[in-house]
């Protein structure tokens, strides 16, 4: 069974990360959403809100999923869990100048452990959290670029702000 | 199983083309090589040459490979052979745009149809096939660029012309 | 009244060129798409041919376009023309460098012409000349790339060579 | 009337932006210069200041411009004011990856909003408010990077600080 | 004589900046490896501490060196010490974009000063010192991006905090 | 004494060439100008004329140059003439990227080797040979972007075309 791992900070989850989501099926058995802890500090969802927010909107492939916190390198849980595929996705140049840097790394600190990378459809390639973000504080609508429970969760939180 | 294609011209195999193919255990059961009929045109080997350099330089995993031929478009051979993940490999920049206009072609014209990344090696993200045979034509050293067997057929065809 | 120029080769006519031709709407009340008679060696189509795509394809909006042919540098065609406004899509960052490069060299020859830049729209963004002769060349379904009326003479075009 | 919108920060005003201001003339009969309130923030100069900068520095067009602030999506901004261009400058590879994510955004949000771009003059692409902060920080000569209205207040709030 | 200048932060020192030092001995006679105080905020290890990394790990080539600390443009302490070439080294495309912002803004500055650039070797181009405060902080292995001294001396400061 | 070499094709010498020649004056005390035999072929200039190019817009420094022909890998040019500095010039992010490789490929073959990288003045960033040779194809005004006796000789040339 081949598994892989999808890190990350799905702050909030996007139609982005939904879609190399589902397009991993292409790649591995089982997937590992893997949430990054240190993320917490200076983000607008808790790590649980935003584990719910994948389970609820991942529900239709939760057989395929495995979400979870980590708070090391990558690579170090990889080896502690036995993954030896990472999942990224790109959707610019300069994702991928990012991207080469973190797996150049990765690929000195464990030469077995193999980054793949999809690239992101292109309809969907401008979306990232920190643009989900940037839309909501001005009150825009972003239907477009999250799930509707998300889109729900971001509205209650930038009323609580 | 899973079955992954990595199509190309292969002329000739390089050490950047052996690293796509060993690293592609990682996402694939059975990779098919296939070699584009087209690229015969202007081409320093033959499709047989180009065949018979992917097998003896792969033959200590032969069992994971299939090398064909092809002369249509990728995802046309992928629909006739039931194959559902294209591999491709990345060294620099214009490479990540060249493949981004292809897949982005492809999921338009085959949906169903994952290309997935590898990123080149840094240590051998300079190598391609265009500059091994600029650096054969002026004599230059290649043996670091091509296996054992490739630079031999190298500098015989250079010999001959 | 403003009047714009969009240079270009248009062999064949795109969905991506139709994209810039409609949206040019918002910048300019005159726009002379202009086909470079240059472009006439190694082309798929006649200049006649071309023409008759862009009158076809855009006939609903025929009052906004001139179509013409021109064998000069753009510049000294805006100048004995009245125009100074040029309109160009970008649909990547090799794009960008390479009309940069133009922009720069005529700001340099007639500093008193305008270069303005669209940026493709995301979901065609991948679409080019090229694109569509690489497909058709390959029998590839290119429905989604060009109009009806293009695809139908593509075809015609295929089945004499 | 064409009516187009230079939104921006302009924390301070540069040669870059009066580029940018003048050639738009080619594209609209009139032009709202639009400061970012959000960017008061961390911000070297106050929206006054920056308002003054541009009224200052742009009198002898001043039939060309309207000068204001805006707290809302650039695109929400244009719909309740009738402005269907925004124009926006690109003085790199970086910058127009960072324009094409928000032009993407935008027109997801607002279809009938064009975002039209120009290139920054090649002789001083290398100016941003950014750079020029950093210069003067440093005690440098700025001269060459904004007027000097600009210079002279940039001088005054270094004393001050 | 000819004498060079590296300007950086070298927080820490890493094989990259090593890189960069020890090939300098191909344009200059001299190099001046130069410290930017205002890095003194935020950074992990004081001036000092940096100081004695690099005339630690460059001993064997201490008569090619001189280690200084500056605190005003780089080409005003070009000018003040007779310097004219600065030496930066080139990792990425993002690298270069932001290296020729520099580099344009100090010929405007000092059209006397040359700066002249090297390439990062491949093999270690993925290394920055962010990239190396990042490994430690979770407790990866950095051994392969900087010296043994400068390890030792990220383990002590990372158990300290 | 330092050494360099600045390696090309030269067909049409530009300012953009001169440029790179005079500043490397910084960086070495003698510097070989090589023009590329193999470039012959598809030239617009022979070999000869190139030369005579070089030396009539250089003769104010003449002492500083040799110009001479090559017809082998420039890392074995270098090699049997005792030359380890190899200068060349970027304009762009692609020729960036282009440069990469051979540098890489050149570390490869001849680690003593350094290749140093000069970044094109901006004003004159978007000169290239080709862009030339092309305005000149359509009766453009070249005198921006070569010498009087360059665009001199490019006038007859076309005239005998």
């Amino acid at each position: 069974m081949r598994t892989g791992i999808f890190p990350g900070s799905f702050d909030p989850l996007t139609f982005g990360h939904l879609d190399i989501i589902r397009r991993s099926k292409n790649i591995c058995d089982k997937l590992i959403i893997a949430i990054a802890k240190n993320s917490e500090k200076n983000s607008l969802f808790s790590l649980q809100e935003r584990l719910e927010m994948i389970n609820t909107c991942c529900h239709d492939i939760s057989s395929f999923l495995d979400v979870v916190f980590f708070d090391t390198l990558v690579v170090d849980y990889c080896k502690s869990n036995g993954v030896n595929v990472i999942i990224r996705g790109i959707r610019s140049v300069s994702d991928y100048e990012y991207e080469k840097t973190i797996a150049d790394l990765n690929r000195k600190l464990a030469p077995d452990i193999e980054t793949v990378f999809l690239l992101a459809g292109n309809e969907i390639s401008f979306i990232s959290s920190h643009v989900v973000k940037e839309a909501a504080n001005y009150h825009g609508d972003i239907s477009a670029l999250v799930p509707q429970f998300v889109s729900d969760k971001i509205r209650q939180k930038f009323r609580q702000i």
